[in-house]
């Protein structure tokens, strides 16, 4: 939280904490690498087709970070379609790295931080339980005059149940048997549940 | 992170989280109470002079949370004065109560989240040392519309650099002490580092 020394920290644009080990920005710039080592992140979670740029790739390389990228193409005709440009099964893939806690502290981020980054966490808020009222003042905050109405019924018709389901039930089974099992057992237990996590992982719905 | 029951939950308004451990809002009512309870909270730091509600403060009692009150009027006349009416000493003393990790996790409310909030948390984040272009952008992403410059120009002239000097030499001084201590002499130099930090919590600019 502290930094040691008169170094100013510059956080990238549109940065924000959104829970334990998840933040949220707009494109990160190469005077806002200082200001992301103290976040001692593990991986980004990166939402655009374009290709990192060689010198944040650098970055990342220097400080061991594990780049995600699920390519969503920003929105071309915003006022001539209702439909949005937001793929369910693309955010579905990021949501499942998203809440994987070994991949914590994550950045989302896509450029601006407000529309592919916004349905992002929007979802994960779903996934939390959020309130949908709750969950769009969030959206709004960070889109600001941008915010579109695309967005916000993606987020309302998102069904995350499934995936939660799927998730708690191979948490619950194991807690369930680890309770009772010995120490040696537990170690067996722990390598079923890792490849139950695998079929978590390719869940859809 | 994660509900277990399927009740879904109502974060208060203009609810975010700022850093590990630190939270912020605009006045809980009681649906937000079961929210309220999964960020296990060890205290609310409350900006506003008025008591606080006989419901609020049940809710902290069954949850064992302490309140800390720091009574700052909100603005009254807001376009005819150029001064701020946010009290330099009471918000110095908030951020010794909200940067002492034994108090955390911790909320921070007034009443809308977006002006008395807004500036605690700007100068909390002129302690982290962020440049000010993103202090006063997180500011104005909670008081959107209602973003005051008398609050920003206190942000800007707060000064948190003899609070952090004064909180550095403690660490850093019992820090070193420690590295050569023996176990029962680092005892006796964690008794007198809280001493010291009684004077720390006294530090007045």
């Amino acid at each position: 939280m502290i930094q040691d020394d008169n170094d100013v920290l510059e956080p990238p644009i549109n940065f924000s904490t959104v829970d334990e080990g998840i933040f949220r920005s707009g494109f990160p710039q190469p005077p806002n690498f200082p200001f992301l080592k103290t976040l001692q992140l593990r991986s980004i979670i990166y939402l655009c087709p374009e290709p990192y740029p060689e010198e944040n790739l650098e970055f990342l390389r220097s400080q061991n970070i594990q780049l995600f990228q699920f390519g969503i193409e920003g929105k071309k005709k915003a006022s001539s379609s209702a439909a949005s440009s937001i793929p369910k099964q693309t955010i579905l893939e990021a949501l499942k790295v998203l809440i994987d806690v070994r991949n914590h502290p994550v950045l989302i981020h896509c450029k601006r931080g407000k529309h592919r980054t916004g349905c992002l966490v929007g979802v994960l808020r779903k996934f939390q339980n959020w309130c949908l009222a709750s969950v769009f003042e969030e959206y709004q905050r960070f889109a600001g005059a941008k915010s579109r109405t695309t967005d916000l019924r993606f987020i309302e018709t998102f069904d995350v149940v499934g995936l939660r389901d799927c998730l708690y039930g191979i948490i619950h089974h194991y807690y369930r048997l680890a309770y009772y099992a010995s120490k040696k057992r537990r170690l067996l237990l722990y390598t079923q549940a890792q490849q139950d996590m695998q079929t978590y992982r390719h869940y859809k719905p």
